[in-house]
């Protein structure tokens, strides 16, 4: 396991990329807008893990109401695992409550699934497959 | 550069840690008090990165007032770097703001010190130097 991204809110992407550019050199990942999640994101690699700044596309996204009732700031922190649909199975056994129960194509084509912070300590955490080929969604 | 720890301020320490023992089999290393800061702290292995779980041991602990304002949930992001009087002495070059001006001991004997959130889009951004060999505080 290893920690995938820290998801960072932020109000305008474009400033916030241009003021990490500048601060430490790290320079960001073409923005990308991930529908489902209503946001425009771009990545920051730090080592083997990345910062992942995330701008509300819509008065409905979840990041908008985030940003809404906390302000700017870190939002959420994301694991890396190998086979996400086992990681799942175990959390929900071990009784941990998610959001998703199954995974679902997040950013960078990877596969994602949420667990719900009252598991892990108010903390809002992400569980990420990188490898998601031969992934089908089920028809909703 | 790495994420050397993301910082959860937490209400009762030995609780969170059974939790992602439990949930995740990560284990956490014997709490150690860092009384700079009056918190007990307990560091999750998570590949090159750690989860560090806070607990105020008084009521004027930074964590303490953060869990009174904002409860429990993530505090920081601690970024590894080399040199960091280098990176101190450029982040301020480059504008950033700093809650330490200088390096202090931290936690697991490492140097450490904050910039203001203000800096990093409302992200409390501490830098950490692994290697403090060498390091004399200087008289206050």
């Amino acid at each position: 396991m290893k920690i995938d991204h820290v998801g960072i809110a932020v109000r305008k992407l474009d400033e916030h990329i241009a003021t990490w550019q500048k601060a430490l050199g790290v320079a960001g990942s073409p923005p990308e807008i991930v529908e489902s999640q209503r946001v425009r994101v771009s990545f920051l690699e730090v080592g083997e893990s990345h910062l992942e700044l995330l701008e509300p596309t819509t008065p409905d996204s979840p990041i908008a109401k985030f940003l809404e009732k906390r302000g700017e700031g870190i939002h959420h922190v994301a694991l890396e695992v190998s086979n996400l649909t086992e990681t799942l199975h175990h959390l929900k056994e071990t009784g941990v409550r998610l959001i998703d129960e199954k995974p679902r194509k997040g950013a960078r084509g990877r596969l994602v699934a949420f667990a719900h912070p009252s598991s892990f300590g108010s903390v809002l955490t992400e569980f990420v497959q990188v490898d998601a080929s031969g992934f089908e969604p089920e028809a909703s």
